[in-house]
């Protein structure tokens, strides 16, 4: 079965590699997005849009928006049309639960997907996909991956989700029925090749991997959720994730005119850089490569310090003379997602460019940035019981999604 | 992606096709059962074992047994020993449905399914795959197949299963919770390279295809029905079927051990010829290939006379003198899976195959055979009510399902 298409070209042409569960960059190099928008054939996201997401929403558009983080888009001006016009969306966005604690990359969409919840006052859905984690890690059972599932539940609904407008699944417990007949509505569109070619899969895989697309893709779909949308079939969907999800959207896309439904929308955003440089993922098989949720103020101190890359020079007489290099300094990457305050941002990054505020400056500033979005998480999650889970989690319509 | 080991041996080797989509053979021979079984590696139904079914169910084995139209097997021995220890079983079949009508041929494992329900007194499990036939058929919607199951099961009911021992179940229904639990570890065990060797897909097929095995799998494991065996996870399982669906099972009981699961037993029938002759399946696209549950006794009668194959010599002169060759006339072989009295059969193959009985008069009394039964069935399913569909088809406990 070739899986040539799509992973041998992003290869060979783009020497690196991004699908869902693989980022690299040949020697280390930066990975380059624009090279992926022309890669993925997604769009970017340019000013005209984010001030028309600020002139829409009647609020400052958010720090992801600003910054770029969240850089490219397919078809977000459609969706700005339609509700332009008066026709609301629905979210979507989901996560893979792989390990008991989230890392603050893993928080990125959910706080801007949250951010869109609330500046367009339109109901979000988020799939849990167990099932995917189950298929994909040899040794992890049913059991667990749904327990997973839960507790990742748990620091999702601590970015501050308002349960009358969002719909928590877990695709274990959720899918049967309209959803299913959907996810195979799409199956029967989409041949092995062309799934081996996205995915990169190979005849030795398991037939599990191949099943699973279509379960991510049916979400995309208001008749996935019968008991949200019984009576709003043509609602357009927005998917905000992390441009490594492009694949499975664009089989999405492909397939939805030929089942009679809108292709959904997208709002992509970059990876969040491991602590040790901007080459690739955070990966949890290292703890020292991430600031995790519930890190310690201590183990946050430490880590920074420690691992987070810098691009100051090797001695403060080099510092002072050539300034830090901001391209590869993670703290200054790290400000850029969080640090909210866009004027002391520029004031850092000026100083610091210039080598007037060394790297110890900078990584403090970080360091009580995290501390504070850490201990903010931690004492959400805290408030999360398992009746808030079980609320999120009901089937259920949601009367007043759209106000 | 390779498709050889199987499908390739199959035809080359034995100069014949046999998979869950495709019967034929070579040159229109008649299909080799010794090959099949030594080809699938199952064993042959012997008469010890039919004299132990009599024994344990203390009635008559059925006429199917008794003539071999249930020829092969899978360790029913080891159904048999623990039925004799006092543990109990369950049965499962199931059906494509594939158009409003059933061919008597259809009607064998329902039967025979039913005789097995009433001799060891044990629950059925009956899968309507309903998501496979919209899989497979190009321009069968969602909502089309999900009414030909219901259509099919009032022919399955008819057929007279008892509704205290008995659950029906549509695919596009029931599958999700456990039951899909199941077919995602299921099809965690069976690579892409396996399922295209069992069934013959390839590159262009599309995923639905591949998705589908793990949910014909799925029903052999009792923990896929929480509300009839939630108490019972270790009950074993016992599926009559033709041989075509053996490629399935020989999947299912390679990955039972692997997810720690009993092997489920097969008890497998011959292929029902067509009325022209038996080197196939009857098709559902040539009407007077079969005879229909719903044809009347004039079609009954006009389809026999013109369309069975008879053995029977072209004039009455050769006829008596050489006999009819019993090999392969149709009338017999149809009177040898529906004319009880072995007796009456006796003497039939006896003179008809001396030539002192003519093609006619066995003919004549294949239409009264059939006629009945179709009248039979006629009478039972006109008595199906929709509320009827409903209770077998309801989620709910069996109660007395072991008595």
């Amino acid at each position: 079965m070739p899986s040539e298409e799509v992973a041998v070209v992003v290869e060979e042409e783009f020497q690196q590699v991004v699908t869902p569960w693989e980022v690299s960059s040949k020697n280390g190099e930066k990975i380059n997005y624009d090279k992926i928008i022309h890669q993925f054939g997604c769009q970017r996201l340019d000013k005209s849009l984010i001030d028309r997401v600020q002139r829409l929403t009647s609020r400052p558009p958010h720090v992801f928006l600003r910054r770029g983080v969240f850089f490219a888009h397919r078809d977000l001006n459609e969706i700005l049309d339609a509700y332009e016009n008066g026709d609301m969306f629905y979210l979507y966005t989901g996560r893979g639960p792989s390990s008991d604690s989230l890392h603050i990359g893993h928080l990125i969409p959910f706080m801007f997907t949250k951010y869109l919840q609330d500046a367009f006052k339109v109901p979000v859905v988020i799939q849990l996909t167990d099932d995917e984690k189950f298929m994909w890690k040899d040794n992890l059972s049913v059991e667990k991956s749904k327990e997973l599932a839960r507790e990742n539940a748990k620091d999702i609904i601590a970015c501050g989700f308002n349960i009358s407008r969002t719909f928590i699944f877990s695709d274990f417990d959720y899918v049967g029925g309209k959803f299913r007949e959907n996810s195979l509505r799409i199956g029967k569109c989409v041949t092995l090749n062309k799934v081996a070619s996205i995915f990169g899969l190979k005849g030795e895989d398991h037939i599990g991997k191949v099943s699973f697309p279509p379960v991510q893709a049916a979400p995309s779909f208001p008749s996935s959720f019968p008991h949200l949308f019984e009576n709003h079939q043509n609602l357009r969907c927005l998917i905000p994730c992390a441009i490594d999800q492009d694949p499975y959207f664009r089989m999405t896309r492909d397939v939805a005119p030929k089942i009679g439904y809108n292709k959904p929308s997208l709002i992509e955003s970059t990876f969040f850089p491991a602590l040790q440089g901007e080459s690739g993922k955070m990966s949890a098989s290292d703890p020292n490569s991430a600031i995790y949720v519930n890190d310690t103020a201590k183990s946050i101190r430490n880590k920074i310090y420690h691992y987070a890359f810098s691009g100051g020079q090797d001695s403060i007489e080099n510092h002072h003379k050539f300034g830090a290099n901001l391209e590869v300094d993670i703290p200054i990457k790290y400000l850029g997602f969080f640090l909210e305050d866009d004027e002391e941002l520029e004031h850092i990054r000026r100083e610091y460019g210039a080598g007037r505020m060394l790297t110890g400056e900078v990584k403090n500033r970080l360091i009580e940035v995290l501390t504070e979005i850490v201990e903010r998480h931690r004492r959400a999650r805290a408030a999360v019981t398992d009746e808030m889970v079980d609320a999120f989690m009901a089937v259920r319509p949601l009367p007043n999604m759209f106000r």
